[in-house]
Parts: C-alpha cells; sequence; structure tokens
C-alpha cells in the first residue's frame, strides 16, 4: 500500500515525520506493508519549482492508496502572485483529486473540556461531525477579478450548486450519521440565496430515503450561534463549501483542541489526510508542534483508505494513553503535567502501541 | 421629527411599544417634538395585504426622519412562497432605504459577562463594532432558481463588489474608528474568492487616507476562530454582507446577551433601528420579551439620526441603571435579581429617565 506524504510548509514536516512513525510502527505490528513517499507541496514546492503544486506530485497522490498531508502556507510567500500562492496546492489536490467531501469530526474529550473557550457545562459531550462539501460552490465557480459594470471597477465569483453534487454529500453525511446519532442538520442560507433553495430542496429528497434519520435545516447565521450555545445538539452537520470553512473552524476553535483534530478529505479513488490546524510558521523547526491532530489523521487514514480498523483504533487508543499519562505539547500545556516537545509526544504514543 | 415604527411579527408589536414609551419620555424631556406612526410589515403586513412589505410602509419610511423596526417572522409564514416570505420584508427596506451599512455594536457589560457561553477571563473586556455592508454581495446580485448546465439541473447566486460600494463602506469603518480605538479589521476571503481580492486591494487604498488607523486583514474563517477566542482584540470588523450575516451573529450570541443588543441600519437619506435578535414567536404576546434591544436601539437613532447626544446617553444610562437596580427578563433571570416582564423593566427605565 502506498502512502504518499506531502508534508508542505512550517511545521508540516516535524508533524508528518511523527505520524509517519506511528503509521510504521502499526505496519509493522499489524502486517500492513505500507510504504512512503514524500512529494513537496506549498511555498516549499514553490521555492524548489516554481509551483506550489507540482505536477509530479499531484501524480503520485493521484496514483497513491491514500495521501497524507502537513500543511501549507507562511509570511515568506505573502507577497507571491496569487495563482501560485500555496494555498493553491490545497485547490489544486482536492480539485485533482476530486475530494467532495471534507469530514471533520469534534469530539471533546472530558479530559480536554477545559481548554475550551466555552464554559464546561456548555461544551461537554461535544460530539458532532461536519462534512463539507469541497470541490464546489464559489470554491469552484466561475470569477472574474475585475471588469467594468455599470460604469464602476467590480469583481465578482459565482456560488453554484447541481443537484447530483448536493445528492453526493448529502448521501454522504446520511450515511455517516447512520452510524452515529441518527441526525443530520443541514445548513444553508435559503431565506436569500437560490442556490441554498436548491440545496435545501434536493437534501429534503434524499432525506427520504432515510426515514430513520430526523433532518434539520438551519440558516447559517443561526448555526454560528447554535455552535457556540448549545454545540452537543449536533450529530452530523452537512454543508457547502463556503459555509463548511467557516463553520468548521469555529466548531474547531470552540472545542479548544485545534492542536488534536484531524481531518478527512475523502475521494472518489484516492482521499487525503490532514489536521486542521494550519501551518504555524511561529512555531516551525523547534520541534514543539503538537503532532496530535497529524497522528489522529493518520488514524482515520487506516480507518477510511485501508479499511484497517484495528490498526487505526489501535493509535487513537495511543494517543488517548499519551494524554492520560500526562503528556502535553506546549499549545495545551497546564501545571501538573508532562511538557513534551514533538519527539517527546510521538514516543510516548509509539511507546503505548 | 417623523419616526416611523415597524412592529413587524412576534415579539416586535411589544417591544417596539417599550421602545417608544421610552422615546416619548425622553422627547418630552429633552423637547424633541417626535411624532410616531406604524406600518405593518413582514407576516402581519402579508395576512393583511397579502405581501410583506406594502408600498405605504416603504414610502412612509422613505419620507421619515429614522425608522424603528421590531423583527419579522414565524412559523405561521414558513410555507408561504419564497417571495413573500416575511424577510423579504427586512431585504426591501435595506434596498428600498438604501441601507447600506449595518452597525453591531457588541460591549460585554462587565455586570453581565456571566451571561456569556465564554470563560469570563476570555470575553471580559470585548467591545466591538461590526459594520456589515448590507445592500450588496451575494444577497442582491443576480441568481437563478433552476436551470440546465452540463446536463444537470442547477442554481446559482453572483457574489460581486464594486469599487465605490467597498469604498463606501470602508470610510464609514475608518471613520467609526477614528472615535474609538483606531483599529479596523477588514475581513475577507482573498485566498479564494476575487470579489475578496478586489475588496482587499480597494480596502488598502482608502486605508492609506487614515494613517492613524491600523488595517489588519483576516480570512472570514480565522474571524470565526478569533471572535471565540480573544473577541477582545477587535474595535472595528468591516466585512461584506454575507460574512456579516453569520460573523455578526456569531459574536452576538458570544456576548452572552443577545436580548439586550441594538443596530443601526445607516442609509443615505433615512436609517433603520432595530434589535438584532428575532421575533421569537415562542414567546410573542406573553408580555416577557427583553425590551431592552430595542431600547437601546431606540438611542442610537436619538445618536445617529437626530443628532440627540444627550437623549440618547440619557436613555442608554437608564438601562444601565434598571440593570444595575437588578431587574432582569426572563431571558437574562437568576436567582438573587428582580424577575421582570416586559412592562416592569419598561417602567424600571422609564422611572430612570
Ligand atoms: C487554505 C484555504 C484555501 C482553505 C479553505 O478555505 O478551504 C482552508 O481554510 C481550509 O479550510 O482547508
Ligand atoms: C432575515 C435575513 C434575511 C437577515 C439577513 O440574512 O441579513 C438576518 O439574518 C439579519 O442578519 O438581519
Amino acid at each position: 500500500k502506498k502512502i504518499v506524504v506531502i508534508p508542505g510548509d512550517g511545521i508540516g514536516q516535524e508533524i508528518t515525520d511523527s505520524a509517519v512513525a506511528v503509521l510504521k510502527k502499526v505496519s509493522d505490528k499489524y502486517n500492513l506493508n505500507l510504504e512512503f513517499e514524500s512529494h513537496p507541496a506549498g511555498g516549499t514546492a514553490y521555492d524548489l519549482c516554481g509551483t506550489p503544486l507540482p505536477q509530479t506530485t499531484l501524480e503520485a497522490a493521484q496514483n497513491a492508496d491514500a495521501v497524507l498531508f502537513g500543511a501549507v502556507g507562511g509570511p515568506k510567500w505573502d507577497n507571491v502572485e496569487p495563482t501560485l500562492r500555496p494555498e493553491k496546492a490545497v485547490l489544486g489536490l482536492r480539485k485533482g483529486l476530486g475530494l467532495y467531501a471534507n469530514l471533520r469530526p469534534i469530539k471533546v474529550a472530558d479530559a480536554l473540556v477545559e481548554y475550551s473557550p466555552l464554559k464546561e457545562e456548555i461544551v461537554k459531550g461535544t460530539d458532532v461531525l461536519i462534512v463539507r462539501e469541497l470541490i464546489g460552490g464559489i470554491y469552484f465557480g466561475d470569477k472574474c477579478e475585475s471588469e467594468i459594470y455599470e460604469g464602476n471597477e467590480r469583481a465578482w465569483d459565482l456560488e453554484n450548486y447541481s443537484v447530483p453534487e448536493v445528492n453526493r454529500i448529502v448521501e454522504f453525511a446520511m450515511q455517516a450519521s447512520k452510524k452515529r446519532k441518527n441526525k443530520v442538520t443541514s445548513v444553508d442560507k435559503s431565506n436569500v440565496l437560490a442556490t441554498s433553495r436548491l440545496w435545501r430542496r434536493t437534501t429534503a429528497k434524499v432525506a427520504e430515503k432515510y426515514p430513520e434519520i430526523t433532518l434539520e435545516n438551519l440558516y447559517v447565521d443561526n448555526c454560528a450561534m447554535q455552535l457556540a450555545i448549545n454545540p452537543s445538539q449536533f450529530d452530523v452537520i452537512v454543508t457547502g463549501n463556503l459555509f463548511g470553512d467557516i463553520l468548521s473552524d469555529e466548531a474547531a476553535v470552540l472545542s479548544g483542541s485545534i492542536g488534536m483534530l484531524p481531518s478527512a478529505s475523502i475521494g472518489e479513488s484516492t482521499s487525503l489526510y490532514e489536521p486542521i490546524h494550519g501551518s504555524a510558521p511561529d512555531i516551525a523547526g523547534k520541534g514543539i508542534a503538537n503532532p496530535l491532530a497529524t497522528i489522529l489523521s493518520a488514524a482515520m487514514l487506516l480507518r477510511y483508505s485501508l479499511d484497517e480498523q484495528e490498526a487505526a483504533t489501535c493509535i487513537e487508543q495511543a494517543v488517548d494513553k499519551a494524554l492520560a499519562q500526562g503528556y502535553r505539547t506546549p499549545d495545551l500545556y497546564k501545571e501538573g503535567f508532562i511538557k513534551a516537545d514533538t519527539k517527546t509526544m510521538t514516543e510516548a504514543v509509539l511507546n503505548n502501541i
């Protein structure tokens, strides 16, 4: 099984190194025969090859069984022209691999409740899966950077969704919810947007096939509020690309453990796994980044792309144990715990495998 | 001076009645000579006249010195056809009055910190003004409810901004910040959207005229996070219509006092004032709604539309006093305070004028 590793920029190298070490250990333990191949992307690739997503990287990803991604971006490339910015690697991989469903499980472990900016009684018990459509909507609609319209310069972007796009992502959410708590919240802005009205009526039709699942519709502004005042009401949230971008970051940070949160982006043949957090240029190279989100992304990789449930669970339990043993990287460190740098934390996890 | 009052639906009548009583009292005290004229809108207007925004209501608003608005909407009109829903009154008034700048001051009073879902140390000291562009962007761009495109049904909405639109709202934000803490955070998604790139470069140009003001740019997903983990970093936030809708609701709810928050929508000749909260159909008619957001909106009306600073301050202080005296409507009631219904709270405020 070939895993393509794309460390990217900033702390990307450090955190994917950790996750690969963990994958190697479970590969040995469970005889998974994993092979790893590393490729550049983001600013690093721009510096090396003049483009944030070299063709060789994209092709390797397309031919892999799964992709493990770190993070991209940094102030160094802030003034690079828009089409060559590090983020373009992310968008190019999404489109090039057809990664239509972005999954962000946001679960607040009782032991980590205190890290949330929310009061304990509000955040406790939160366990939501955000399913974000990832290759449609306004992200990939037609755009115009500048034109003269009615005598003024303007720019525009086309928000749009087709029925098959909505069908696919809502089906995905329904199936995911069947294995959870049988509730799907679809988020749109159908009191204003035509695209949202198509989204809502298409979702209603898909839901007819799942009578056991409760479908709820929320406006995006209301959802942004509900996540803050009552996050445990949610099971699965399904939404479009732009709303998903905003709401999943809000939910992640409200959980208090953004350094711990993995994600999966599901494609038709190859899927990609990455931490939710960014490339943290301010701490890059210092060896203090929290590798757990990437290690947990590796667990998702085993679960979703390789169907290795046991090995995935083994990693997740090793992470839980390392936390229970008191290891904390600086982002989560509090008195009474064991301060761990990236290496120490990784070893703690490895020792629990 | 003519004030057009549009109570709308749900608790709209109760809360605007309270605010009008308060306005009458300060009108007498300061000799403001205010006159009031009430007009229907929303579901109530649909029931009466078959349209959520009767021409007579719009014209009265256009000819008024200022408009005091309650709230619209309710489950009763959920199945009315989209173009006749109560929200259309809101959008119609915005467009019809040219209400280009929506202002939401979100200030967390020390005495009310405990109502926030956020931990006290995080929310304390928050005092942000959100300036949302209100008559442009994807809300009013071209739309298509349904078309066949590449063999599939799709719908679309056009997000768009012109340079003059961005200039106007950013100028407004800069001016507002001059009277505050000299910091403006412009929120966009310029790593993805062409419209945001025009927004960002136009904002940079406007900012050149205000060297004393610090301009910061944030992506919308990052802003959704920062509001939750460090809301007191902000002074003025300026953003487009859709992002403003989401972020201002998130910020409002994080403040914990959504029943207390006023808003102003500034037009070229007439401006409109309304509470941030909705029509709360579940408690409508019970006489228990919190009238303070609407009363504080009336204070904004005096301040911005009539330039009656003293009378405005008088209302704001009367509200502060009522809270200090311990009055709390059910939404904010806690043991040890005086439980007040709408009438009692209104009288408490009136007695402090
Ligand atoms: C880097 C950026 C283009 C990206 C997005 O907006 O999708 C990021 O915010 C994310 O959520 O993965
Ligand atoms: C009712 C709706 C159209 C409106 C909006 O989206 O602007 C509301 O959410 C608001 O923020 O005033």
